[in-house]
C-alpha cells in the first residue's frame, strides 16, 4: 500500500490548525516543587511573593563606626568633633545596626584619637546603613508566573527565604526512531544500515528549549510494532514524535496508525526540506512524524514540535535573530514550497555576505556548518546574486567572531582545515570559512568582492600558476599571491593499482571520476590530455564531476571508478595508490588592499611558524618550503 | 589589625596581571572522553576526524524506482517510454542502490501500467541518489580543536562513526562562603543573621560558562579556619573563590591569608560595586576573593572570574550584546571608580530608553530586575539626562519583547504586579516595567516621552483626582485618563494599635515614616494636616521618606515607627491595622497618541475581565467598579 499526498500546507496554516486542536496540551501545566539551586533556566508556575525581607535587620553598610546622627551634625572641616568610645563601635560591613545607633561612619573618615575618634563631617540619620527591606520587602510580588530564572535570580530567591519553588514540570518528548535500515551503532554496521544519529539532535534540542526527552529503541517497519511503539510512548511523553515512515513510501505506517489511534491533522508541509511530516494528536497528546533525512528532521522539530513546547512554557518571545546581508550567489526554487537554504555568513569589506551552502535535504554536516537560513517563500522563485537577504540565524554571531573570519572561496585542499585546527589551538579567534567552487570560480568571487580569499593552482600556459588566469580578473598590481602549500598532483586508484595504471595513456577506455570545470586539478588534467593528445571523450564517465579531492579519493577507495585525479596528500589519507603527474603551488590570492587586515597578517604569520610546517609534513605529500611567501 | 587599601587598580589592568601570572593554569586543557550524546554545549579538546563517510553507502533518496540511467534518455513529454518490470525495481528512500542501477525516478513522475511502468522524463546517471560520503568523507577534519557543539554537531558525529568524543574537562571551581553573620537558611534565623545566597548565583553562572562549581560549607570569619578551608579547595579545585573577607575589615583575612600560601597580585579593583576584590594564586591555581554584597559579587565573578574560564575554554569571541539608548535620569559618578549602574530598557515613542535602577551594592533584586549595565569610566564624573549611552545586556532582548513592554513610570500600586502577573497567566507577551517616582515625577516623566503610562493619584483642589496636575504638563485633550482601582487611603499603624491612634489629630508627637514628596499620599496626607491645620514639624521624623506602600506597611510592622501612610492593601497584606482617611482613585495617565498601541488596547481590555476583578477582591482593600473605563 502506498498512500500519495493529497497536498501539502504551508507551515504557518499547518501550525494554526496544530494550535487550535491541542489547547488541552498548550494550557494544561503541571508543576512541580525543586530545589531554588536547581532553578536556573526554569519556568515559575506561578507568581512568585518573598517570603522574607531582604536584608532582614539594620546593619551597618561600611567598615568603620557606628553611631547616633546627632551627635555628628555639627562636625566641619574647620571644626572636628572628638567623639568618645562610649559613643561609638568600631564595626565591619554588615554587622547589625546597635540600639541607640543610627548611621556609621567609614573608617577612612574618621581620625584616630586617645579614648575616642575625631570626624571632618556629618552623617544624617540612615546613612551607611542597609535598612530592612532596601532590597525585597516580605510578601512583595517578586516573580509573576511563567518567569524564566536566571543565575541571579536564584539568589534573590534564597535570600528572601524561597529555598525551593515551584516550576513547571519539562514536558517529556518521546522519541521513535524507526527503519529497516537503521542501527544503534556502527558495531554491527553492514552496507546499506544507516546508524541512527536524528534523536541525539532531536534530544539536545529539546533540552535547549526546557523540555525533557526519551529516546526508544529503533522500531523495523512493521506496522504493529510501530503501533505498539506509539502507544507505549504516548502513555509515557507528552508529546510524541516518530522519525521517519512519514512520507508516501510503501513501508510508511505512520499517518495510518495516527489515524486508528488518533487524527491526523496535515500530511505533507510545503517546506523544503521537511515535506514529509505527519502532524495530529492522540487524545490530548500532540502528534509529529518526522522526516527520516536529518536535515529535514531538525527543519520540521524545530518550526513545528519546538515552538509548540516554547507556547507550552509561555517562551514564545524568545525569537533568534536575523541579520541583512549580500547574497554571493543565486538561488533558484520552486513555487511549490517554501525553502530553507543553508548560509554562511561573512564581512568582506565592511558589506555582510550570505553564500549559500548545500541544498541537500541529507547534509546535516552543511546544517552544522552553516551559521542560519535564508527563507525563500512559495511566492518567490529566488533571489538573485547580489539581493540583500534577511538570514535567520541559527545563533547570534558576534562581531568578534565576524571580523576574525576569512571567507575563502576557491579551490580546497585540507590544509584550509589545518589551519583552522592551529588557530583554535593557539586560542585565537581568526578562522577561514571556506566553500569549495575551484580555483576559477574563486577568482571571480574575489574579483566581485564576495571573500578575501581565493585559492588557486591554475596552471599557465609557460607552467608557472595562476597569473594568466588573475590576469582574466585583475589589473597588475591589484592582487598578491601567497604561497601555501607546494603539492603534488596525479592519478588516484585503488591500492594495488588493479588496472596497472602507470602513465596518462593508459586511462583511455577506463571510468573515472573527474573533478569539476574550473578546478586546478582539472585544469592541469585537461592540459596533460591534450599535451599527449587523448580526446577526453575517450575516457568514460569524464562529466562525471566531484568538487574536492577528498570525494575523488573517496569514489577510488570505494572502486565506483577506475582512477581519478588529485594531489599525493589525500592519496596517503584515504590509503589508495598514487602515479605523480606534477609539482604545483597551492596559493591564496588576496587583494592588496586587504593584506594588512588582522586576520591576512595573522594567517601570513601561522603559515611560517614550525607549527604549521611540522603538521603539514606530518600530513604528508606536501612540500612547505616556499609556504608564507608573498609574490 | 586592619589593613587599609594602598591603591585601587583599574579592572583592564588587573586582568592583565592576573592572565600573565595565571599561563600554566589557561594552557592546560585536561580532557574528558565522554558519550556524544552528552557532548552539546562541550568544548573538543583535539581536532576531529570522521572516521565514516556519510552517508556510507549509495541509495535512493526518493520513493519511486531504481532504474539504469541510460534506458530512460529519450523519454518526452510526448514520447514516453515503457519500461518492462525486470529493468527497475520500487524503493522507498534510503533504500541501498543495487546493481546495475545508477538512478532513481519519483513515484510522482511514473505511471504504472500492466507489466510496466512508463515515464515521460529521463534521469541522468546518479540523478537522485545519495551518494557515498555526500555530507562528510571519512578522515575529513570536520570539527578543529575548540569547537563547541550544538545539538546539530551531535548527529554529525554519530553519523560519522563518532559515538565517544574528547573534550575538554570543566574547570571546577571552589566557592568558600565566609562570615560568622552568615547562615545557611532560614531554619535558624534570628536578628543579624544573612542567609547565604550568593553561592546559588555563582554556581548558576560558572555552570553557564562552561565551568562546574563547588560549594563548601560557610566558614566563619577565624583566620585558621579560612585558612584550612582554602587549602582543602585548593587540593580539590582549579580556582579557588572565597565569598566576603577580601575587604578591609578588621575581620578580613582572605588577602593576609592569600599572601601566606601564595602571592597578591591585587587588592581592591577600581569599580563599583565590586572594589572589595582579592586577587592572586596559589601556586598554579587562581584565586579570587569576592565582596560580600551580592551585586558587588556578582560583577566581579562576571568581569574577572567568568573571563578567564572563557579564555581557558578558548571561548572567549562569546561576548555579550550591547544596545544604543537615551538615558531617562541624570546619572553621577565619582572619578575614582568605574561604576555599573543597573538600567531597564525601553521602547517609548519608537526611540531606545534607559532608566537607572537602585544603586545600591546590596540590592540584587535590581540586578535581577534589570536588563544590563550603563558603565561610566573612571575618567567621567556621569551623564546627564537625554544622553545616548551604551548599555551592554545581560541577555539579548528581543523586539517582540520590547515593542510589548509598557515604560510605567510614577506612583506605584501592586496592582501593577496583579496585572503583569495575569499577562503571563494568559501568555501573553505583554508587560509593565516600572519605575516608582512618585505621581508628579511620573508625569513629567510622561511630558518628556521618557514613558507611556504615569500611574498617577494626585487630589485636586476640588476633590477630584490628576485634573489640576495633569494641566501642569499638558494641554488639554493631549492624555487620556484609565482609571485602574479605587484605593482606601488612611494611615499604618502596628497591629493592635498600641498607640491608640484614632485620627489624624492623633499623630502629633509620633514617629512616622513618610513617603516621597510629589507622591499621591503624600499630597493626599499634606492636604489633610493642612485641613486639621497640624504643623508637620509636629510630627516626628516627618523627613523619614520610603517610595513604596510596602515600605512603608514593613516599617510599621518592625516597629520602627509609630505611623506610616498608604493604601489599605498593603495594611492587609502585611498584617497591620489601618485607620481610614479617604477613597481615591489610582489611574494610568497615558498620552492620547497612544492609546492604540497594542499593549495599551490589551491593558484596557484586562482591566474590564472578571479575573482581574476578581484577583483584586482576593487581594482586598480595592474598589475595582470603574476599572478600564477611560476619563
Amino acid at each position: 500500500m502506498r498512500n500519495i499526498y493529497l497536498n501539502t500546507t504551508s507551515l504557518e496554516e499547518a501550525m494554526e490548525i496544530f494550535r487550535n486542536n491541542i489547547e488541552k496540551f498548550l494550557q494544561n501545566n503541571e508543576k512541580e516543587l525543586i530545589d531554588t539551586k536547581d532553578a536556573c533556566g526554569r519556568i515559575s508556575s506561578d507568581a512568585i511573593f518573598a517570603k522574607h525581607s531582604s536584608p532582614s535587620y539594620n546593619s551597618s553598610a561600611v567598615d568603620g563606626v557606628m553611631l547616633n546622627s546627632e551627635i555628628t551634625k555639627s562636625a566641619r572641616e574647620n571644626n572636628p568633633i572628638f567623639i568618645p568610645n562610649e559613643d561609638f563601635k568600631y564595626c565591619n560591613t554588615g554587622d547589625i545596626l546597635e540600639h541607640p545607633y543610627n548611621a556609621a561612619i567609614m573608617i577612612e573618615d574618621i581620625t584616630e584619637k586617645k579614648d575616642g575618634i575625631e570626624i571632618i563631617k556629618g552623617v544624617t540619620s540612615w546613612q551607611n546603613i542597609r535598612t530592612i527591606g532596601e532590597d525585597v520587602i516580605e510578601k512583595d510580588l517578586i516573580y509573576t508566573a511563567f518567569h524564566k530564572f536566571s543565575a541571579v535570580d536564584l539568589s534573590v530567591l534564597i535570600s528572601t527565604g524561597i529555598d525551593k519553588v515551584e516550576v513547571l514540570k519539562k514536558p517529556v518528548i518521546g522519541i521513535i526512531p524507526t527503519g529497516n535500515e537503521i542501527i544503534e551503532d556502527f558495531k554491527n554496521y553492514k552496507e546499506g544500515k544507516i546508524v541512527e544519529s536524528n534523536s541525539y539532535m532531536l534530544s539536545a534540542m529539546a533540552k535547549e528549549n526546557g523540555a525533557d526527552a526519551k529516546v526508544y529503541p529503533i522500531v523495523k517497519d512493521e506496522k504493529d510494532l510501530l503501533k505498539k511503539a506509539i502507544i507505549k510512548a504516548k502513555e509515557e511523553c507528552d508529546f510524541v514524535t516518530v522519525i521517519a515512515g512519514s512520507s508516501a513510501g510503501s513501508k510508511d505506517y505512520t499517518k495510518e496508525i495516527l489515524a486508528e489511534l488518533g487524527e491526523v491533522f496535515i500530511h505533507g508541509l510545503s517546506i523544503k526540506p521537511g515535506k514529509p511530516a505527519v502532524i495530529g494528536k492522540i487524545e490530548d497528546t500532540p502528534f509529529v512524524g518526522l522526516p527520516g533525512f536529518p536535515v529535514a528532521c531538525h527543519i520540521v522539530f524545530d518550526k513545528v514540535v519546538i515552538p509548540v513546547i516554547l507556547e507550552k512554557l509561555r517562551q514564545i518571545g524568545t525569537t533568534k535573530k536575523s541579520i541583512d546581508a549580500i547574497l554571493t550567489k543565486q538561488v533558484i526554487t520552486s513555487l511549490k514550497n517554501r525553502e530553507y537554504i543553508r548560509v554562511n555568513i561573512g564581512s568582506v569589506d565592511g558589506k555582510i555576505t550570505a553564500t549559500p551552502l548545500d541544498r541537500k535535504a541529507g547534509s546535516l554536516y552543511s546544517l552544522s556548518r552553516s551559521d542560519g537560513y535564508l527563507v525563500v517563500d512559495r511566492n518567490l522563485e529566488g533571489y538573485n546574486r547580489k539581493d540583500i537577504v534577511r538570514i535567520d540565524l541559527h545563533k547570534d554571531i558576534p562581531k568578534s567572531i565576524l571580523d576574525n573570519r576569512l571567507v575563502v572561496i576557491g579551490s580546497n585542499d585540507m590544509v584550509i582545515d589545518v589551519i583552522n585546527d592551529l588557530f583554535a589551538k593557539k586560542g585565537m579567534k581568526e578562522r577561514l570559512l571556506s566553500s569549495h567552487v575551484g580555483s576559477l570560480s574563486g577568482l571571480k568571487a574575489l574579483k566581485d568582492g564576495d571573500c578575501h580569499i581565493a585559492p588557486s593552482h591554475l596552471l599557465d600556459k609557460n607552467g608557472s600558476y595562476n597569473n594568466d588566469a588573475i590576469k582574466l580578473f585583475f589589473d597588475e598590481d591589484e592582487v598578491i599571491k601567497l604561497n601555501v602549500v607546494g603539492r603534488r598532483q596525479g592519478i588516484y586508484v585503488p591500492k594495488g593499482n588493479p588496472k596497472n595504471i602507470k602513465t596518462i595513456k593508459d586511462l583511455v577506455g577506463k571510468t573515472m571520476v573527474n573533478r569539476q570545470r574550473g578546478a586546478g586539478t582539472r585544469v592541469l588534467f585537461d592540459y596533460l590530455l591534450d599535451k599527449e593528445g587523448i580526446d577526453p571523450d575517450s575516457i568514460k564517465e569524464y562529466d562525471n564531476e566531484v568538487t574536492t579531492h577528498i570525494e575523488a579519493a573517496l569514489k577510488v577507495k570505494n572502486k565506483e571508478c577506475d582512477f581519478s585525479i588529485g594531489v599525493e596528500s589525500q592519496a596517503i589519507n584515504m590509503g589508495i595508490d598514487f602515479i605523480y603527474l606534477k609539482d604545483e603551488e597551492y596559493q591564496f590570492i588576496i587583494r592588496k588592499e586587504n593584506i594588512n587586515l588582522k586576520p591576512i597578517k595573522e594567517l601570513i604569520v601561522l603559515l611560517k611558524t614550525n607549527e604549521f610546517k611540522l603538521t603539514m609534513e606530518e600530513v604528508g605529500g606536501y612540500s612547505i618550503k616556499n609556504s608564507g611567501e608573498i609574490l
